[in-house]
Formats: structure tokens, C-alpha cells, sequence
């Protein structure tokens, strides 16, 4: 399958070189506004299309299925574009900040579920595959804890476009927990709190908790935060009736040093790009094997509105100082 | 200091263990209602007095502090009493379950903090003493997250007179996010569900999630479970600004067996009386550095009143499926 | 049972105070060299006789059993007066250090297995205990390797006489292999070396290495320090046909600090007070378990014997860097 | 740099994935026996030379540097004729199992240090890395256990032919220990057990226990077992004179489950190609930089020659029974 991706920044990186891991899968056309480094990425990988326009790429007749990598605002525009040039399209997370557009996407394209995959990279990453798949061990789940807590914050320019910490960063949790739960939120209720970044009062929260409430009883939380001095923060933990389950972190190093201070042991992978490159890699390999089997993509557009749709409840709640039902 | 102790059931008798172990305390006097059992104890630890009529006891003379340990219905009356014949009163939880009765209290006797403590063991745990020592290790804290789940839940007939699982259980994890927080709670939001006890529809909850807002912004949740079948869980997580804090569960061994199916090693602790038996010692230490020193006792009926607060709080959050303000 | 202590220093009042802990057992004499200690131990403890002169002690008709915590050097000359005094006895470790000693014991006294009990205190330890009772679970063991290692070594006044580290120190872990692999040892290579004690040149070592071969074809390693700067270590690991068993040391505390430098735990339990403290009060417990029902006590002067010898063979190994062979 | 593949077992393709990693090395040549297998690889690989002949890739001039990755008998002819053909060379261990024939090439070719690496991949691990750098952290080190097992035993053909446990297995250990002592070690002790594999007996034996004595009087301990049910067991343990260092394994996943069976956790990785898979790739990136500035090789013939040094002692040590010098 030949591929073209939209955007080559830190993340549209990080897909090349994860597609270019998968037999069968093959970039043909990159595009990017940054000329010069376009071009340069291009030709160190042997790219023959190198776009500044990414319509051209979109329009190219041999691209079959593009990597939507760019900054979110451009996200819809570019899907739609892509879905009507009758391309498979991956897009990054967030597909969209308002709620509306991905509607609008549901109902222009029929098949959208075999067309458009989302970059809910968690889903893929191997840890939580394998405690979904034990889940049994422990029962039937009551309590579903999900941490989430980036090493450091963005920068204040970012936040002021991102939609909210809900819509930018608790969007993967949110996926996380329909992920697990299998089933709809009824009521969620959220707080949050600024403790790390000067400036951003106004903007947006640093730190968050959320609680959801789930259709068959299931309560869900959500922290996160957005600066861990520990390193890259990724833990599920699940209460069931027969016991509990943890997704643990990883750590840099399985050295542990002993003196009269106690145990020292390493701090955990710093962030995405470690803790997540092996799941990109099995995202696009999903990606492949849906397309060739003409299953349903495993993350939709429509988790991806499920997934704002919980965002967009708890910014309501954050302002409101209440519970939020969901309909 | 010569004691009496009012109650002989499972908590009485683990108090007069963790009393006669203590230099400095003496127990001379029992009551229960259970005439045999009383006299059987008595006889046992050379205790001199024996009584049916708690009033009996706290009427003799020579007994300057009373443990009070008897089903918590009475304990209103019973401190009351108490008090009022001067005497030195450590009362098990909960105190009461009206606000009311424990608001009278704090009225009627000006010098109660130093009179009366309430037996809130966790707070003299050393596990929990070592965490809010080094607290200043993780920088200033902005979420804490506290785990209690008890091993196997009481009878029906227990828990149809408890006060419900926020007065009963909970209160004990109000308490301790007050002895970490150190502030008042602003808001609650609390859910629930039933998951493991049949016949509870209606009279209480097996499962909560509370998620309590701090003055100073600190986000604090507790989640409840009356089963755990893993053991006793008893956790406490710190985030702050410079790191994170964890107080872990204890063992039964510490043995781990490595095969094919990786690695297994021990179950927790089975429940309090193994979990806090160091914990019982201490706070009748406590009791007694107190009276000696002069000094008000660490846990007092203000405290007990501010934790009933919070469980009322919840309990009309839970009801009402909305968050409630606290004033 | 009523006991008589001879010895009160640091293990004779911690077996005191383990004694006090049992139904059953009942001290009521005790002998120091030290007049005043004596007396005042005495009389805290409500103990009626008090001895200078522990002949005076082994004479007392109603002392039934005799714990012997003095000197190594006294124990042999207590423990045959005690014998012959027809009383129980326990008798910390070294019973002796020299063979011949305890093989004069093991003749004169044709019921020694049911009347003389050794102080192999890790053999009553829970862990250790529940170690060998789940050794199944690994299949047949193949290798064994016991860690012990003394926070801080003693002063060189007691190394001088302690009959050196295989007597003193390794001769616990030589009946801990014992204890676990149920063989006897058809060879030994023992080396060391001197890191963390001046002066003990010509004297001892402070650190060894030891490997013993059973006749079942088990190896097994011993590792000594007499200096571990992280506290108390006391591990055991065994390899076996279908997996591995390790029994790990117990932390001070269960709080995890996790900061930019990683995740810092607590240091273990600093000594054998408090590894052992339970054990301790174990070991009581057998004793009288064993007189009670007439059965061989669980550690025996056979065992002392054979623990020796190891000591004895590693000794020559040392010395003549060679393998010995045991007959 | 312009690299030539002699060999291309499991081994042969795991350093010919390490190899394509690098930016720098290019594989341009394969040689192997299996000619279709070989051609196969070539073609995959756009590899433009293929030969079941080895000498010709080693006479093609276009090839700067050969990776043996052949069985061990013929390495000693073949890095011989590499090496005069004036190439750079890689071999995998063990470089030869005959001492004569490593002086032999020590003598023949002065720079040799600079133009032969080994390939003790255990050097290049970043754990076994992490450990050397922050060795001062526990002071002087005193003991040094190394544990490794594997998981599952080779076949009775391959170990007849193998050289031995020593020779075959241990080597990487022998090689471990002075990477970390950096001494020579002056004393040796061997013993072992056959506990997996039917029919080795007189032929070899499956477990194994070495103690090395080094002139600093650092004591190593070496334990080998060729079955290990619960994985890849590859750990380093060192005692300091200020606290302890571990390198632990490294689990296939970071799944918790408790339940009232205890905790469960995940087993290690397999084996050395998962476990080893990054240290493959760093040590293709440090021969080349070694062979950009012209510095001398990290694993030298000089280091196969001590580590074979140390295995023919092991042998000795084992067959007659005793402790072996080392002159």
C-alpha cells in the first residue's frame, strides 16, 4: 500500500519511520510547509513526492492511503478532503475539537469505519492489549483508575489553540476507558486545578480528575497532569470482583542500587516517543491488515466523537462546579 | 494512667492487647454485656473490675481514662457520661453518625480537645506518619489518591445499622485526607455501586468514588470497596510538584516463585487487625504522651466532626448525583 | 514449663522477652555475671530467683527447662550440668566450636535429641519456613544460594574469640543449607577476603564465599559480609527443574519516593532483632511443642555437630586454598 | 563501511538486522553453505554478492569488514584469512576453544587489538553499561555474583560439539566478570551437576557454579544452568563497601495480577535475541566508530583468550576436584 503523509513534524516522524518497519507498507509522498526540511526528509528516505501544497499530495493518483500528521485545525479540512479523493486515510488525535464536524464526517461517508482510522495510539500499545485480554482473571471490572501524567508542559502558544487539556490530552484516557469498559458513559463529573505552568490562568488547567460513570455501573477516574517530575506517567489499574489488575510502567534501566539510603531504581521512559514506539508501529501494521481484510478500522471516528463528547462534558463540568449528564 | 474499658467485642479486645503493652497504662476495669465473657476476660488478665452496667464503670473512681468500644450507637452517651465524671475518653469510630450530637459535644465541653480522642488508627500508623514526614520530598502535593478496600464485607445486619458505607468505612479516608491535606474540603462529588453483597439494594453501596476539592486546590479521591479479594488494600498516593509519593501494601511474606506462568508472590495482609496492630499501640501511646504532656490528643471530636461533614456531604452527592458544596 | 535464663545480655533478654509471649512457658530465674542487671531484670520482671552463680540456677529443682545465652565458651561445661541436672535445655548457637566437645555431648547423653534444643533461630523463621514448604512448586531444586550479611561487623575483642566467621557467623547458613536441601555435604571450597575491618589481619576475615556439594548433587553458595551498608541481608534463592523460589528481605518501610532521580524505597530491617524478632518467639514455642509431645526438637545438637564440621572444612579450604572433601 | 556476512544461522541474520540499523555499515556481501537460503536473504535484502564459498566474499575487495557468524570450528580459519586479507573483522564467540590458536593469531598480527572484535555482546548491553558506569556509587566492590541461565538447553549434537559449558556458555560470563572486575584473576573453583538434559552424561554437564578469586581480592561467583522454566535469567549482582548493586531481567510485560493467589507479574524475556536485541545494534555502532578513530576494540582476541583461560581452568577444576591457580 502506498502512503503519503500530511505533515513531518515531531509525530509525522515518528509515523514514517514506524510505517517504514511494516512489510507491505510504503511511503510514496510527503508533505509539509516547511519546504526545505520536506525535501530533505523526502530524499534521505527516498520519497519521490515532496509537497509543499498537501492537496497535490492528496490529488496524487498513486497515493492510496494517507497519514494525517498535521496540526489539528487542519485535521477535518484535510479528512474530508481525503475521504472524497476515496483515499484511506489515518488521521492523529484529536480528528476534531468540535463535535459538529465529526457529525458532519458520519454522515457524508457511509463506510467511514473502513476508511478512517484514528491515532488513539494507546489501544495498540502491547500493555494494555494483554490486560484487556486477562481481564477475566480478575471478574467483572467495578473500579477502572487511568494515570496519565506528561513529563513536562507544552508551550503556552500550544495550549492557547489545543482545545483544553480534556480535548488535548484526556481525549486518549477517555478512548482508554471506552476501550476497556465496553460501554457509554452516563455522567461524568470533572476538577482540575493550575500547579505548574505560569500563565496559563484563563487558558486552561494543568491538572485534572475526572470521574466517569458508565452505563453498567462501572466508575471510571481519570488524573492527569501536566508536568511529572518522575518521568512519562501511563498506569491503568482495574478493581474486579475476583482481584485487581495494574499496567505498571516501564523503566529506563532494571539497575537498582542499595546503600543507607534505601533502594534507588530507575526513573520511568520520559515520554511518548519511548513509551509508545513499538504501538505506532503496530497502529500502522492494523492499518494495513484492516484494509486488506476489509474489517472496521479499530479506533473510528465515531470514538473519536464518543471521546469528545466526553471532553466536552467535563470542560462543561470543570466550568459549571457540577456532574454532567451525557444523553 | 489506670483504664476502663467499655465493649469487649473484636476491637475491645484488640485495644486492652495494645494497652497492656504500653508502660504507663494499666487496665482495672471492663464492662460488656456479655456477663460471662466479661468475667472470663477479667479473670484471664487480672483485670479487678467486672461490669454489666457500663454506667458502673464509668462511675468508679479509681479509673481515669475509658476506652470506649462498644457498638456506636452508644458511644454518644457513653462519652457524655464519661466526660461529665472528668474522665480522660478515647472513643472508637465513628464518634456519632448525627452532626448534631457531635456539634453538642464540642459545646458542652470547652477542654475536649484535650479530654476526649477519637480512634482514628491510620493516623498513628507509621506508614502514614513516615509519608506526611517527607511529604516536602514531592514538592508541594496536588492530587492525592487514597485506596481502601476491605478484604470481605460485614453482614447485612451490620451494615443496615452502619450509617451507611460513607459514615462507616469512608470516614476513616476523610479523616486521612484531612491529616495529609492539612485544609478544608470545598466540594464533593461522590458515586457508588453495588457490586458484591446481595440485599443491599436500597439500604447502602458495596463500591464508592469520592473525589474531594481542597481550599489550597489540592484534588483528593478515595475509592471504597467492601471486597478485595487480593487482601486488605490500604494504599495512598502523593503527587506534587517535584515527584510523587506511594505508601504500598504489606505482604504476608515476602517468598516469590518464579515459573512458566512468571512471577507469583504474596497476598496482602488479610485485614486491620494484622494491618494496624502496631498502629493500635501507638495511638494508646499517643493517648497517654498526651495526658502527660498536656498537650491536645491528635485526633479530636472536631476532627470527627469535620469527616462526618464530608460523609453527609457525600451521601446527599450520591443521592442527588450532583457535586455538593461544603460551607 | 518454668524456665530458668543463664546470660542476660542482648540475646538472653531478647529470649526472655520472646518466652513472656507464650502460654506455657514461664520464667523464673535467671543468671548473669552482672549482680545488679540480674536482680533488676529480676524484679521488673517478677522473676523470684536471681543468680549470680548459675550453678545455683541448674540446681534449682523447680526449674524444669534452661535457656543458656552466656559466652559461647561457657556453653559446653552449662549445657552438660544442665543435662545432667536432667533438665531441658536450649542452647544458642555455636553449641561449641570444637567437634570433639559436641561429639562427647552426643554420647553421654543418649536423649539429647529430645532434651537439648540449638538456637538455629532461621529455621523458625516464617519466611524460611514457608520457603521449604512450597519448594514443590520449583520441581526438584538444582542450585541454592543463601545471602547473609551483617549490617556492621562486631568490635575485634569478640572477633578475636568468636572461633572465626565460619563458626560465628556462616554457621547459621551452613544449617540453613542443611535445613533446605535435607543432605549431607561431600565437599566444600571456601575463600574470603578482609574489606571492612582493620586490624583483623592474622585475625579472620570479614567477607567469604563458600560452595558446598551435597551428595544429592544440590550446589550451594554462601555469601557473607560482616558490613552491609544497605541494612540486614538475609535472601535465599533456589533454582529448581521447574522454576525459581526467592525469598527476599523485609523493608523498614512500605512509602516509594519517585523523583527526577528515579524511585527510592526504603532500606531493609538493620538487624536480626528485628528480622528475627517472631522468630524468636517461634522457637519458644517449638521447644515447648516438642517436650510437651515428646518429639525430637527441630534443631539438634546433631545438627550443631554438623554445622561445625562445615565450619571446620571451610576453615582448612581457606587456609590450604584447596576443595576439601568431607568424610 | 562495506560489510561481508559469513554466516547466516539465527545469529548471522540477528547481526545482519543490527547491522542495517546503522547508518555507515552497509551489507554488501553473504556467504553460506545453504545456497538457496543465501540467495534468498541477498535478494530480500538487496545484497549484490552471495556465495556459498566464504573465501570468495572474503578475497572480494569491495568488502571492508567481515562478520564471522559461523560455527566455531571454522572461526579460527576464517578470522586468520580475513585478517590477512587485511579486512576489518567481527567475530561472534567464542572466537576459538583452543588457547594455542589465539596466541597463535595474537603473535601473527601486531595490530590486531584494532582490526578483530568479538563478540562478547553482554559489553554492549546498556544495562551491563549503566552498571559499570556507576559503580563508585557502592564503593569498592567485594563480591560479584553473575547469574546466567538459559531457558532451554541446545540440542545433544550441538553441545558435543560445543566445547563445553565453559567454553560454550560461561565464556560470556568469564568475559562479564572482567569487564566489571578489570583484574586478573588468580584462583579458580568449578563444580557441577547434570539436572536437564538426558544423555550428556560424560559429555557435559547443564549446571554449573564457578568462584573466581581475582589478585584485588574480589571474589566472583558464576552460576550457569541451560534450563531456566522461567526465562532468560541474566542478572548481576555486586556488593560494595557502601551498598549494593543489581542489574535485574527484564520482563516481557508490566501486567500486575492479585487475586487471592497473591500477586502475578509477567515472565522475562525468552531469550538472548529479544534480551540482547539492542546490544546486537550498539555493538555494530561501536565497531565502527573504533574503526573510524582508529581506536583499539572494545572486545578483543586478547579478551577470548583470557575468558578461555578462565574456562580451561573451570574444566580442570571441575574434572580433578580442587581449586586451580591461575599463573
Amino acid at each position: 500500500m502506498k502512503i503519503g503523509i500530511i505533515g513531518l513534524g515531531r509525530i509525522g516522524k515518528t509515523h514514517l519511520k514506524a510505517i517504514q518497519k511494516i512489510d507491505g507498507l510504503k511511503v510514496i509522498a510527503v508533505s509539509d510547509i516547511d519546504e526545505k526540511q520536506c525535501n530533505q526528509i523526502a530524499e534521505e528516505n527516498k520519497i519521490p513526492y515532496s509537497y509543499i501544497d498537501y492537496n497535490k499530495l492528496i490529488a496524487n493518483k498513486e497515493v492510496e492511503a494517507i497519514w494525517i500528521c498535521s496540526p489539528s485545525k487542519l485535521h477535518y479540512e484535510q479528512v474530508s478532503a481525503a475521504l472524497e479523493h476515496k483515499k484511506y486515510v489515518f488521521c492523529e488525535k484529536p480528528l476534531e475539537i468540535e463535535i459538529d464536524k465529526i457529525t458532519a464526517l458520519l454522515n457524508s461517508f457511509s463506510d467511514i469505519d473502513k476508511r478512517l482510522m484514528i491515532g488513539f495510539n494507546k489501544r495498540f500499545d502491547s500493555e494494555f492489549i494483554e490486560a484487556k485480554k486477562n481481564i477475566a482473571k480478575i471478574g467483572v471490572p467495578t473500579i477502572v483508575k487511568i494515570t496519565s501524567r506528561d513529563p513536562a508542559p507544552p508551550t503556552l502558544a500550544y495550549l492557547k489553540t489545543s482545545g483544553g487539556l480534556f480535548k488535548d490530552m484526556t481525549i486518549h484516557d477517555f478512548d482508554m476507558s471506552r476501550f476497556i469498559v465496553e460501554d457509554d458513559v452516563v455522567e461524568v463529573y470533572a476538577t482540575g486545578s493550575i500547579n505548574y505552568i505560569e500563565g496559563i490562568d484563563g487558558v486552561d488547567i494543568d491538572t485534572a480528575m475526572v470521574t466517569l460513570k458508565f452505563k453498567n455501573g462501572i466508575i471510571c477516574t481519570i488524573d492527569n497532569s501536566r508536568q511529572s517530575p518522575y518521568g512519562y506517567d501511563q498506569r491503568l489499574e482495574i478493581l474486579g470482583t475476583l482481584g485487581m489488575l495494574q499496567v505498571n510502567n516501564k523503566k529506563v534501566n532494571h539497575n537498582s542500587f542499595y546503600t543507607t539510603q534505601g533502594k534507588q531504581s530507575s526513573v520511568y521512559q520520559n515520554f511518548f516517543l519511548e513509551r509508545y514506539a513499538d504501538a505506532y508501529e503496530q497502529e500502522a501494521r492494523a492499518f494495513l491488515d484492516c484494509v486488506v481484510t476489509k474489517r472496521e478500522f479499530p479506533a473510528t471516528a465515531y470514538d473519536a466523537l464518543k471521546a469528545l463528547e466526553l471532553a466536552e462534558a467535563c470542560k462543561k463540568s470543570l466550568l459549571e462546579n457540577r456532574a454532567v449528564r451525557i444523553s
